[in-house]
């Protein structure tokens, strides 16, 4: 059966992602769409979700991309009416509002996909099966971009709720927690502010688990040059490297894998598969260690930020 | 069948708090305790949780009273024993590390209590029953105290982890979520630090539910004179108010419920239960509000604070 899908909050990370992945995947059929100031040419637009959702009960699904701060009234609006939703990253600007969307969903037997395109990166199920057949010693997560270059003029990620450097450092997180062979917390953080911004530019996180993992991540959005999204563990079978935030995974320098980037059609498909099957995946873990290191991180002030 | 307990961590809340419930509670027989700097009379006393369940097997559940700091690895190597364990507020310095320890509690089959110490003030049940047959229309919610009086010369909880305000203030949260009749989030904090300290000496924050409830939060430590601890409730059925810390219950001023303070010795009670029935109570809701507002909130500096 076709999925009749809506999308709300048109910007760039819909156009770039979301509507190819939709286009190229025969389950679904994008209906109509909601955003304040986005179009997508050839459905029906509309200027906010009731409205698009009372003129087109057709609507099957829909997908929440806009910034995490506007997310939980739209995904109420869809769950309340009966619809599967699936929330880009971060999947809201709290905790406590998520736990309270997956109760809905499961009150109203619709699935719920707090989707983490990164976890969908093509090296990342192998990274696992590798972490999960040795001994880990320690890992260094490198997540080092420039934010000019990757979220230029964005205001909201600098608010207070839109993260700063966790709204990359947070993708890395996700497939930490994901290839990881047990929980991990974290013991201590530092977050650099601007001294003109509401959200960090720059983090380091240490974790540990309970057979005390030395595992040290660092976000820095000052990157300019090579940028890093880099994965890096030694464990008793050598020194795994997942690179390119996870496209390639090596071992000892020797590459196992290394496929084409296809992050947001594995990630639609997963959501047709949950819709399918009646399930929701909700897993918090990323976000809940970003609020973590803002609970527990020690907060410095470095030089202003101007885009 | 009489608890043999044991404690761990003891300072200032073990004397005033945990010794006398314990004392008075005839499910309970204390038999050592461990502490890196306190000690409790006529029984076997430790420096460290390890030594202490190697040397008295008898033990059958822990209180862990130390620092959230510390409290992670002494909750696994007891609940690893085959150990009941009760959690002081916050249950720790991380969310993650509490939902870790839940689900080892459950792999080993014992009971974990993360305890609120304030759900147990005398008046919380009967606020929570007058809010669940009318309509709430605002809620306030003022904890304002001095933290000379209160915290004197207590470094932990200006360090990072260590809370500041939302030390007393994660118990208004701790009242707060047992009384509302749905889930609140927030969706906007103000979190004030002193300018030499890792930890903020005021905060306000915002909540609101799924049908737009207005809910502000004021915690303050820099209170001189009266000091409050209160929570406010417009209804339809009048003003509700529940005053000095859950104690005193009144609607539009005429007091409906006023018992002696009892918090441990319920809370003691509660643990004894939870053991006699086997099952664990893990509610992070309150460590999740103050984790959120730490994520969501804005951060000012304030005057240096000096004890």
């Amino acid at each position: 059966m076709t999925i009749s899908l809506a999308i709300v909050g048109v910007g760039k990370i819909v156009r770039d992602q979301h509507l190819p992945a939709v286009a190229g995947n025969a389950d679904y059929r994008l209906v109509a769409a909601a955003s304040r100031n986005g179009r997508v040419e050839g459905i029906e637009n509309f200027g906010a979700i009731g409205e698009m959702l009372a003129a087109v009960p057709s609507i099957d699904a829909v997908s929440l991309c806009m910034p995490p701060q506007y997310r939980y009234a739209a995904a109420v609006a869809a769950l309340d009416a009966g619809k599967h939703v699936l929330l880009e990253k971060p999947p809201g600007a709290t905790l406590s509002e998520v736990e309270d969307l997956a109760a809905r969903a499961a009150e109203k037997g619709v699935s719920l996909f707090a989707s983490w395109h990164s976890r969908h990166a093509p090296a990342v199920e192998a990274a696992r099966g590798f972490l999960a057949g040795t001994r880990l010693r320690a890992m260094r997560v490198s997540w080092k971009e420039d934010v000019r270059q990757w979220h230029p003029g964005q205001a909201w990620i600098w608010q207070p709720g839109g993260l700063g450097v966790f709204d990359p450092g947070i993708n890395a997180l996700s497939i930490v927690t994901r290839i990881l062979p047990q929980p991990v917390f974290a013991t201590g953080a530092t977050l650099e502010f601007p001294e003109n911004r509401d959200a960090p530019i720059a983090a380091t996180i240490r974790f540990t688990d309970a057979d005390g993992l030395d595992l040290l991540a660092e976000f820095d959005w000052r990157q300019t040059g090579p940028q890093s999204w880099d994965i890096e563990a030694e464990t008793d079978a050598g020194v795994m490297r997942l690179s390119e935030g996870g496209a390639k995974l090596s071992v000892d320098g020797r590459l196992l894998h290394a496929e084409p980037e296809q992050e947001y059609p594995s990630l639609y498909r997963r959501f047709a598969a949950l819709i399918r099957d009646g399930r929701s995946d909700v897993d918090l873990a990323p976000l809940r260690h970003v609020a973590d290191a803002f609970m527990l991180g020690r907060r410095t002030l470095v030089d202003a930020f101007h885009d």
